[in-house]
């Protein structure tokens, strides 16, 4: 049986709403996954097989564009879900490369048993649906930041949500993920601590 | 009763799947809405109080930043939808303007009437749901290209998208929408088009 996080037990019973029968029931249809830091989860080109909670560690999910340039689409780290929802319900190939930028344990529900836990449990079904609205609305709203957003607010709305990171990761993954050069970071960064 | 664009109708009956009378029971709970050329359909502050359905014309939907500056997030010509879902289910204050480019009328289903829709019609339920995902997808997938794709690529995906823009709108409109000065679009045109 998997050992989920905290926090996922919580969003089960309380967001979700299921009895401790029917989390049982539910947990016993995941699987547990290690992603080495470094290695990827996934590559562009790849079916995502799976919806995927990060239980704990940290994964980059990225893309490459045709003149081979990285840009990282955003972070995952624990009780957050890290995949490609399109790809996944469709089993259709992904644009997206996700690699572990930290030892990281996913949480896997297969493609068959999302289905059979969407038909057995329907308050899992509408939870599903109300993620995927509210990742909808937050998307939406970071493409509007990046248009007219400039990279301090960028930077400060990425302090406010995945505060942790800035200790976890290298900073030429957040510059990568704010759209700017390293030494702009650096600059942005002693700017906003009033230093030289 | 509203005058529906042929294509709404083709999607309640195809992609809804819904009886002609359960359509009329359906359009029944609609209102047709006229609103002029340079008129807002709602500003940022606002609440959106139905769902919007484009019957003709343009709408460009668009967002200030703390700078005063101005950046186009979509177009909605005929057969879209135009609003800000979050702003409409929470009934909260929009982020968003929407001003019509061209004399637009548009088919609202009021926040009451949507959700007795819902209920009523668990097909157009469904179809709302799946609509969300699919607009989710799209929106996931602009952000990405507009990391790494550069004006000119995201120009041809307007281009392939809602051709018929470049007919019907000043164009400086779609330069903040591609967020490069009008100049540069006319300079990335003439390249294109082979001219010096």
């Amino acid at each position: 049986m998997v050992q989920p996080h905290p926090r996922f037990l919580e969003t089960l019973r309380v967001t979700v709403g299921l009895s401790e029968e029917e989390i049982q029931d539910l947990l016993g249809m995941w699987v547990t996954l290690s992603v080495k830091k470094k290695e990827h989860f996934f590559r562009a080109g790849d079916t995502c097989k799976a919806t995927a909670y990060v239980n704990n560690g940290c994964i980059r999910r990225y893309i490459i564009n045709d003149q081979g340039k990285e840009s990282i689409v955003n972070f995952a780290t624990e009780d957050w879900w890290i995949g490609d929802l399109e790809s996944f319900l469709f089993q259709k190939p992904t644009i997206y490369y996700a690699q572990a930028l930290e030892d990281t344990e996913l949480l896997l529900l297969p493609f068959r048993e999302f289905h059979i836990a969407q038909e057995r449990f329907p308050k899992y079904k509408e939870f599903h649906v109300d993620k995927v609205q509210k990742s909808y609305f937050a998307t939406l709203k970071r493409m509007s930041l990046s248009k007219t957003g400039s990279p301090e607010e960028k930077y400060l709305q990425l302090c406010k949500e995945q505060p942790s990171l800035f200790q976890r990761i290298p900073q030429h993954y957040i510059a990568s993920y704010l759209g700017i050069e390293p030494e702009s970071l650096s600059r942005l960064r002693r700017r906003l601590a009033g230093k030289p």
